[in-house]
């Protein structure tokens, strides 16, 4: 949700603003966040000056840029907690989150992104793996998820789901949708179960509390 | 294995040889098959007319540049069909794939590309498919793999492993066994097995004969 601005806000500032969002979101999902701040203006066609005024730092661009994805994820969550059945929960969540992401490349980039002091954005992403872990927890306790599945998991499958690609957005999403069914089975637990080799830590300084922490073991 | 060239080749048009491949295969892996030729020569510090005495067509330069990665691939997939336990076979191959490609990120970019005229290469491609679609064919005869599961699962598989990327090799080694492992239990035929949602086609100009067509089902 992009932050409202005040009714002063003079319209081609407004333009300007959307603008801005627009570029930095397509080419931080085509290269990654370090295209530089006067690149995003030039693909915007905004001075320098004009990019800065709207977007003091970086961290405050990129943050808002992916805040609807990272929104988006945390509405995902709470649906998956509102289910009365956690596992069943746990899958909408593992097939919603996959397909979320077929249709927008910006939703990994937002959620393996770290942005320590860009706040908003932070909290909304701690609160979505706090409750993702708390759904994690619940879906274990029903004994269909494998007590071996962590909070890690779902960021291995994020990121795999990402480098998934197909020559139309259909077949992306089928493809994407075949995978999340694929995962949905790696990760019940059933009597052929093997043990998992460990998960190492993927995501760059994760807000984990301590007792999350031993949610992979 | 790179080609190997006639003595007679002095040995500074070797090292030129040998610049341009890993230049090119530094390139492609990291921005995809679209960068233009100057911008590899320019790469490896030679003229264009070097690049194109080595290399007359970038085809040429890609199959070339890959041929390694496709002949592990191939030797692999013999080592899968060679195990007297088929779906054991299978394991190791989706295990190994794994691990070359996190060690390679070459690999991913060998295995998807077609090049219907660089015959050498299409040629140990299409073998390896044709061996991986055998080994899958006898591991579903054992009853332990999924008969719903077949050659694109794989290519899924594969591009999904590309996705994952970690802050060290050792950590991004670790992530790719246990994404491996979780394909396993994915792709393993058990009492709880849920039907999975069709695989779209995901390979561009995949060779595929009239027989192994029916194998994703």
């Amino acid at each position: 949700m992009t932050t409202r601005l005040p009714h002063t806000l003079r319209s081609d500032a407004r333009d300007n603003r959307e603008r801005i969002l627009d570029e930095a979101r397509a080419v931080f999902v085509a290269n990654g966040l370090d295209v530089p701040m006067r690149e995003i203006a030039r693909r915007a066609e905004v001075g320098p000056a004009t990019l800065y005024r709207h977007f003091p730092t970086k961290e405050m661009l990129v943050a808002e840029a992916f805040t609807d994805q990272m929104l988006a994820c945390r509405t995902l969550v709470d649906e998956g907690l509102a289910d009365p059945d956690p596992w069943h929960g746990f899958c909408l969540v593992v097939e919603k989150l996959c397909e979320l992401q077929a249709r927008d490349r910006g939703f990994a980039a937002a959620f393996m992104s770290a942005y320590p002091h860009a706040m908003d954005f932070t909290a909304i992403r701690t609160s979505s793996l706090t409750g993702a872990a708390e759904l994690i927890r619940r879906a274990k306790d029903t004994g269909r998820l494998r007590p071996d599945i962590g909070l890690d998991d779902l960021i291995l499958m994020i990121m795999a789901n990402n480098g998934i690609h197909a020559d139309t957005p259909a077949a992306r999403t089928a493809a994407s949708r075949r995978f999340a069914a694929l995962m949905i089975q790696a990760f019940q637990a059933s009597p052929a179960s093997a043990p998992l080799p460990p998960v190492p830590r993927l995501m760059p300084a994760m807000p984990r509390r301590k007792s999350e922490r031993s949610i992979t073991g």
